[in-house]
């Protein structure tokens, strides 16, 4: 299984997580701007993703919601502030129960032949948000969904 | 004249601003938040400054376009991402010229008495970029605009 390694500097506002994933990078990049591939990957095993909205441009928003075995569900948000075809996104983050704390996020891809490089680059507005946000276990989500991306990618070929 | 005081640690992302001018804080948001306000305060003394959109909400999109006296424009962007009256306003920041480099940028509003208290707090997406941004000579231009919203809000009076 691929795994995230992670870079989160006591102290800092920001946190960097790095991954290789087996796959191309042009249906990596499209994974993550496709709306019908969001729910084949984004979020907890366990849980079921629907997209409420997903502009990959410049000012374009997004909102996904995670439902939980148990019908809860969980809104992410968030707004693109850059997305270079293949390259690059930008966007920020908002867990909804916990509106106003947001983080600014840039996800870059790195071909590297049949596998491709992911770079995210996140910055919190405080160093109690990082950490706060370490804390929930999103270490483990992040790698349950990165695991998810490499199987739905590797079905696309 | 009113003055920011300015905190940045090597090697940090994160910026942060702190100034108090006279003026009750309900005046000093509107000058934030109303369209007509902006080219009031908005940038260096010697420009002029337009309005090209600003919708002060969750999502919504602003850009500011700075003439210099030479003709030359500096446009200016972002999305609000929190708005709450009187209190606090989150949003992005972007120079277009060198777009891509996003900052995250809070305005908080504390009122004292007569006066009130801005803090700005920003990260950005690296330290290079922080310290880019510090090095044209931003302080100067934030104190430049802080004086002006000052007068623009006791005229209000």
């Amino acid at each position: 299984m691929p795994k995230y390694e992670i870079q989160a500097e006591p102290g800092s506002h920001a946190l960097a997580m790095t991954a290789t994933i087996k796959g191309p990078r042009k249906l990596v990049f499209q994974a993550y701007t496709d709306p019908e591939a969001i729910p084949h990957w984004f979020g907890l095993d366990a849980n079921c993703t629907r997209v409420d909205a997903m502009e990959p441009r410049h000012g374009g928003r997004w909102r996904f919601v995670e439902t939980a075995p148990d019908g809860e569900e969980h809104a992410f948000r968030g707004v693109y502030h850059d997305v270079v075809p293949d390259e690059r996104i930008v966007w920020t983050f908002e867990y909804e129960p916990w509106a106003g704390h947001i983080l600014l996020e840039e996800m870059l891809f790195t071909d590297q032949g049949d596998e491709t490089r992911i770079d995210i680059r996140s910055v919190f507005q405080s160093v109690e948000d990082r950490d706060g946000m370490i804390a929930t276990g999103m270490e483990e989500g992040a790698n349950q969904s990165l695991n998810r991306m490499e199987q739905y990618v590797a079905g696309l070929k």
